[in-house]
């Protein structure tokens, strides 16, 4: 693998190609051309030496600024030479570069590089030498279009900087956005391109011009992306299945297995060669030795004897393995070597693998569960894939407390076959699921994956949290770049472009699916009016929408109006609407039909309520039902206070709106929800 | 009210007065006079025009910089005063201040300004035209010492401007915290000073120099600190308590209140005019008529008859009127004057005040409560204090369902007489209170109320809700200053240096408080140590510590050697340490000892476990109970999942360790804990 650096001249001349701007320079090798190419150019000039031995140009004498004279070129052109071969007396000077010299103006940065998971990736931000102190940067997953390259010049912090300040006039806007998209044409067009960084990019009010530039190339064989082979979602629906390891010892997995299989309506068959039956159902010594087909196959047994058992279920003709086992590359080298051997052995055969490593499948509708879970989740419309098996015990236990059920739970393990991509794939087309969740440490093939959960996103709410954000856990992978674009933000940047909702714990994740389960869906703007009964929430109702980037509207006069007609003379005449403590189902009826009648000015309402003596939980569920059933907008109910509000909550979760009992944690998720689709910001939003 | 600003020479002298340094000058008033002062000073200088009608003095043509020679500043003397008589003629002109042009240097901010609630604060940040786009400054209420203005020095996030950069050398960090220091004396020294920009001060590697300042001052009459008087807190604790308006009809208040009173054990009056008897109690027509003591009044009655009712009570000797009765400043101006009399009324009889327009008190050990929460709270350690009556509502019958338990529960109503202040003194001596929560909008007496809670956060932990973070708010509020220094940051602040733990949500009050009223209080220090069977809980572990602030120590070679002794040989040798899914009790238990011989390493210790078949979460929780009581240190127990770990979870309540269930809660709630008391960061702390 060889990789090689532009000097500054290949920089401009290949920023040049795709029309972005850049000084104008001209290398030359005597005192005379010095001023001559200078005098061509116009002073002042700066002018540097050229050898691929001299990095820091200044350190060794080889810079001069602010050259404003044909005389003081020759003499510049004469001292960085002396300068340099006193410095750096073995350095090969290839001559001395002449370029006019940019005058100030707002410093910014376009970097590329490659993400490992993503690919190419475009970071945009401001320049010089602020750059790491003000961190004020975006990125985007390429391909990208003019439209993304707006929205990222517009989202930077320092945007103002660009848009005008004080009594600063606004700058080039145009030529930014169009040097932006050149440079990831550019990007795009060069497979051996592999990192690089514009900085600063000098914007004025009318053009810009790119001052200094790093480019990095590499031969580096790029990895063939070989094709994915498309999952054939009939193995997760098995007849038959066989447990590889079956045991009648309590404590053992094989024995926890097989005593949860006992309820799977299908044939199942323990495997043991030294018992005639296991729980009371048939045994085998081999697979090979049932009688009839077999689907799936879990395999509990060593993991040295992992190999063997997936050649006899490729043999007996077994879809799909599901190997409990751990003790493959998450142990050591030995350990991988034992999981490249099986995964081999199985593509032989075409039997694919769920694991090795992990807890397997649960498929609550069609009746099995092939984990050590303590007790099986209930039916339910979410799908649940984690990339941790302790995470699957704890929210299986965590669902059946909280009454939330199961289209799908997929512990995926090492993913040494099957990986995320299959199991979206699973989900996107299983009837029952209605929203999904993953928990991901890390994906394999992330351009695949987004491809792919782009589009399930757009049908199914898709609900990640990507663990690792933090720099103690990903140290390693820092570099000059990374330290501005690591590999969490590039996560959140491709989930966001992908439509996925981003979210930091699982009780976010399960209350955001569980909400935008709703047909529903997804609200179709950010615009929030929220009405309440509680004035203590409507005060933190506006701190949380602030701190969440949740858009409060203003009402128009008409609507406040409108609204005194049957209002104590003393509300609010604002949003939060404040109904006041005191306010009835009447009250709040009349309300509600005013909104919906204005439900134009507004996307999203959020109806707010505690226990009180006026109004019973029911009847304050039934108003929201009642406006919720009249618009085409979303509606976001949080019942605040304990048992006094389970009758509400219970009423509307029966009808498919899924209630929230903590204010803030409401707002958080429609902030993360609005993020994801309008990429609003707020302090609170990371 | 008169206000006046200080003239650039004045502002500079008054610096010079405390020792901050200026640049040197001169006014004068011809050119031969400028010339001479120049030459005195120096070259290059700056001239500017002195006059109090030129604010803008750019603009009226009034100020040259870098003037070299002699001759220049003659010419520069006549050009401004021709350039300025052509733009203003009337302008007063007293003269052209001549002074030292400063060289560039780190552009530093410091200001101050009156905070309605707490008083003289002083802001530190990165100065010059940044200031507003990067928004870098901390803050302080007065008085601060040495260590005080160190730590906001460095606690801004471009302190590596400071400390040295890249290339640039450290600035004079010493003269900047003399400067800062000398500036809040002259703060505190001038009663007529309220407010003030020193913008930039210019820091250099050797000095530094204020280069530009406003100082306004005014002559508005200080509020004379009225005595606050001392609260008895005997009031609370009733002999016998009358209902001014008590009722049969149910739905009335005076119903609801009535109904709950009949539970005290001490003497009950219902008073009504109407009637004989309430709910079975001997009724009277007036407060006066009762034959008996009366301590405490609770007034049902409408608005326009309360101060008269309080007239009766103040007359029959009662010590203290709760009156729930809404209707007063909080509607309108009207109202705002009969709160006013009411409150003279009840001053000139030595009757205190609850409310008007709110719940009321509860005290569960003593057996009152005079709201209408729909059922009363349990006895229990925490005294919660709420400035809004939905959220008591809310959060009573939420701690009914949750188990929380309170010494008390205070609906604070209008403040028009008793306030945070007293309440805070009840709680601070009631000695069934461990730990207490307030939501607060407002706070009256800001100074004496941090003096209060910061002596009363020292033995009981207090955590606060403070609603009103947001502009939209507090949009009224906002000035040029108050944009950088709002007046929730200056609560949070307040609050940090009174010891108040700040959280944002009402579940995380609880949580906070409950984990904190543990015997042990607030952990020591901030370094972590972790400790699980569930390899993802460990990886979120990390991104949650760094998210908010939480410090992980490295394990050192000897602890690792320790327990690579009795751990599987892939344990992962590090921090959070993660003993695997087949971790039992006795891997726990060795690990438990090495920690705890170890425990000068850190000082919380952080366990967190999920359902599994190898370990019950009984035995789990009693693992970290013996750690906990082995050791000085504070363990943080982290149970996931549903009712499995339900058991852990008592055994570990029952023991004072108030257990988490959501793990990314836990650590906000250990990050605002730090945060409050060794000023923790965090991307997730605000």
């Amino acid at each position: 693998m060889v990789r090689w650096m532009l000097s500054e001249a290949e920089g401009y001349d290949f920023l040049k190609k795709y029309d972005v701007p850049v000084p104008e320079y001209f290398i030359i090798n005597s005192p005379e051309d010095a001023a001559k190419a200078a005098e061509k150019i116009g002073f002042p000039v700066v002018m540097k030496i050229v050898s691929p031995q001299i990095i820091h140009k200044s350190d060794a004498g080889g810079v001069i600024v602010n050259v404003k004279t044909a005389e003081d070129a020759k003499s510049a052109y004469t001292k960085i030479l002396t300068n340099v071969k006193a410095c750096k007396p073995q350095a090969e000077i290839e001559g001395v570069i002449v370029e006019s010299m940019a005058k100030p103006g707002v410093e910014l940065i376009i970097g590329g590089k490659i993400d490992p998971t993503f690919g190419k990736i475009v970071t945009f931000g401001i320049g010089g030498t602020m750059v790491e102190l003000v961190k004020d940067v975006t990125m985007r997953v390429l391909p990208v279009n003019e439209e993304d390259v707006r929205s990222m010049v517009r989202e930077i912090k320092s945007y103002k900087l660009i848009a005008g300040y004080r009594e600063e006039k606004p700058k080039d806007e145009e030529t930014l956005v169009k040097s932006i998209l050149n440079v990831c044409r550019a990007f795009e067009e060069n497979d051996d391109l592999i990192e690089f960084d514009i900085n600063p990019l000098r914007l004025y009010e009318k053009g810009g011009v790119a001052v200094d530039t790093v480019f990095i190339f590499s031969d580096d064989e790029k990895k063939n992306d070989t094709e994915i082979p498309q999952v054939d979602i009939s193995i997760f629906d098995p007849q038959a299945i066989a447990v590889i390891g079956a045991s009648e010892t309590p404590g053992k997995m094989g024995y926890a297995v097989m005593h949860k299989l006992a309820t799977f309506p299908g044939n199942k068959y323990p495997i043991n060669p030294n018992r005639d039956s296991v729980l009371g159902f048939k045994a085998y010594p081999s697979v090979l030795n049932v009688p009839g087909p077999v689907d799936m196959a879990v395999i509990t047994v060593p993991s040295k004897s992992v190999p063997a058992m997936v050649e006899e279920c490729g043999k007996k003709g077994v879809r799909i393995a599901v190997i409990i086992t751990a003790g493959f590359k998450e142990m050591n080298e030995a350990g991988r070597r034992l999981e490249q051997e099986t995964v081999a052995i199985a593509k032989k055969y075409g039997v694919r693998i769920v694991g090795p490593n992990c807890l397997g499948l649960i498929s609550p509708h069609k009746g099995y569960d092939t984990t050590y879970v303590q007790r099986s989740p209930k039916p339910g419309n979410i799908a649940f894939l984690s990339q941790s098996g302790a995470i699957v015990n704890a929210v299986v236990d965590w669902s059946l407390t909280n009454n939330i059920g199961f289209s799908a739970v997929v512990s995926v393990g090492n993913q040494s076959d099957l990986t995320f991509l299959d199991y979206l794939r699973w989900a996107e087309s299983d009837p029952h699921t209605e929203a999904i969740i993953m928990y991901i440490e890390e994906i394999n093939h992330g351009v695949e994956f987004l491809e792919d959960v782009s589009r399930v996103a757009k049908v199914k709410p898709v609900v990640a949290i990507k663990s690792g954000s933090s720099a103690r856990g990903r140290a390693a992978a820092a570099s000059h770049t990374g330290s501005l674009a690591g590999s969490y933000e590039v996560y959140m940047e491709a989930f966001r472009e992908a439509g996925v909702l981003s979210v930091t714990n699982l009780n976010d994740a399960f209350l955001a699916a569980a909400y935008l389960s709703h047909p529903k869906h997804y609200p179709k703007g950010k615009r929030a009016v929220v009405v309440t009964n509680a004035g203590g929430f409507a005060v933190l109702s506006n701190d949380y929408a602030e701190r969440y980037g949740v858009e409060m509207i203003d009402l128009p006069k008409n609507v406040v109006e409108e609204m005194d007609e049957f209002l104590p003379p003393f509300w609010n005449k604002g949003n939060p609407i404040d109904l006041l403590g005191d306010a009835d189902g009447e009250r709040f009826a009349k309300t509600m039909n005013v909104l919906e009648k204005y439900d134009d000015l507004w996307d999203i309402c959020i109806v707010i309520g505690f226990p009180n003596l006026v109004l019973s939980s029911e009847h304050f569920a039934e108003q929201i039902m009642t406006l919720s059933r009249s618009t085409e907008k979303r509606i976001m109910a949080v019942l605040i206070g304990g048992h006094e509000m389970d009758g509400g909550r219970e009423i509307l979760r029966a009808n498919g709106l899924h209630p929230f009992d903590e204010l803030e944690t409401a707002y958080r998720i429609l902030g993360r929800t609005l993020q994801s689709k309008f990429r609003v910001k707020g302090q609170g939003l990371f």
